[in-house]
């Protein structure tokens, strides 16, 4: 196996692999993996990982880019529709799944205080965030604009929904370790966007 | 100094010395730090740390309840008013304050995983979070019985409104690091309370 692993891969296979199990150490090890425990995972020499990555660093990039990326393609409708509600539940299913499913929670963790106890590299997240707020953002906007919402700040509002969601499955998933039904999950995720639309207020 | 703080101090006021040290050293080391850690910050002897505190879990719980009581002590009135909207902003700000004073998000991090990639004890953190979530969902169900609100799941409201405010300031305070000034604090939270009592439908 390890010496079928050594050959006949590309060098995009290569970098895929890297990758994937770089994810599985960081998952582990949080920032203290080093490029000698990728290679000798895979069973390749050091060397050869550092003609496809030059440093530590462009790894987790990598790995970064490559998970948010994935979320990024969910996306959500650009333009609201009177079916919002049914659109936004939707979507925040796909959502945690994706989430869950892809531990993305792990890393935002890993990334808050590495195993030597330094702040993480921001810059990375910082990326990455706009691309779960961003489309929210949008699709609001669009919904004012249509005349289906009141005139609200929809960078807050997307910001509002966003965290509750959030908070949400970070302490369902990752403190509580409690996996919901998709029953459950429903009808949380309903509740929820029930109350984001139409607040608590007595009409 | 040293000698000056060996004596003279009684049992009380060496537990709270001990578990004022302990926090520092838990933030700076999480789980990692010991007994022996504390005894030279303070210039005492292991064995007088023992008299006090059997073990350090413990030393861990008596920081972890300290940390938590003074949250608890804020409380939200019991009873929502006519001015409900006022009373929850001031409650976020009170809350965001003592919150970020206190660097308890620090100790949620530290408590996810530990230095040796280890889970957290749970039980700690479960013990405290109904205390900040508890007086929330009172306080709803005192609006909905007097008729300010409309007929809401309390327990989901509250959640909601916590999960999107706690997620905002462990962003804000955490991730970006991004000091608040108090009109922009005000500013932001009173939005949050807007969207949460009103929602974003166009009545």
């Amino acid at each position: 196996m390890k010496s079928n692993s050594k050959s006949r891969m590309s060098r995009e296979e290569r970098a895929e692999q890297i990758v994937s199990i770089g994810k599985e150490l960081m998952l582990k090890k949080g920032y203290g993996f080093t490029a000698k425990d990728i290679a000798n995972a895979i069973g390749i020499s050091e060397t050869m990982i550092y003609c496809i990555f030059p440093n530590k660093k462009k790894i987790i990039e990598a790995i970064y880019s490559k998970i948010f990326t994935s979320v990024e393609i969910l996306g959500i409708p650009k333009e609201a529709s009177e079916n919002y509600r049914t659109e936004l539940i939707d979507y925040f299913i796909c959502f945690y799944k994706n989430v869950t499913e892809r531990n993305m929670l792990e890393f935002h963790y890993l990334y808050a205080m590495d195993k030597s106890g330094n702040r993480p590299d921001l810059s990375l997240i910082e990326k990455s965030a706009p691309n779960l707020n961003g489309p929210l953002e949008n699709y609001i906007i669009s919904g004012i604009n249509k005349g289906y919402f009141r005139k609200v700040n929809a960078e807050s509002a997307a910001e509002f929904i966003y965290s509750a969601f959030f908070n949400f499955v970070f302490f369902h998933e990752l403190f509580l370790r409690e996996k919901l039904s998709a029953e459950e999950l429903k009808c949380k995720i309903s509740t929820f966007i029930d109350l984001f639309i139409n607040g608590i207020n007595k009409i």
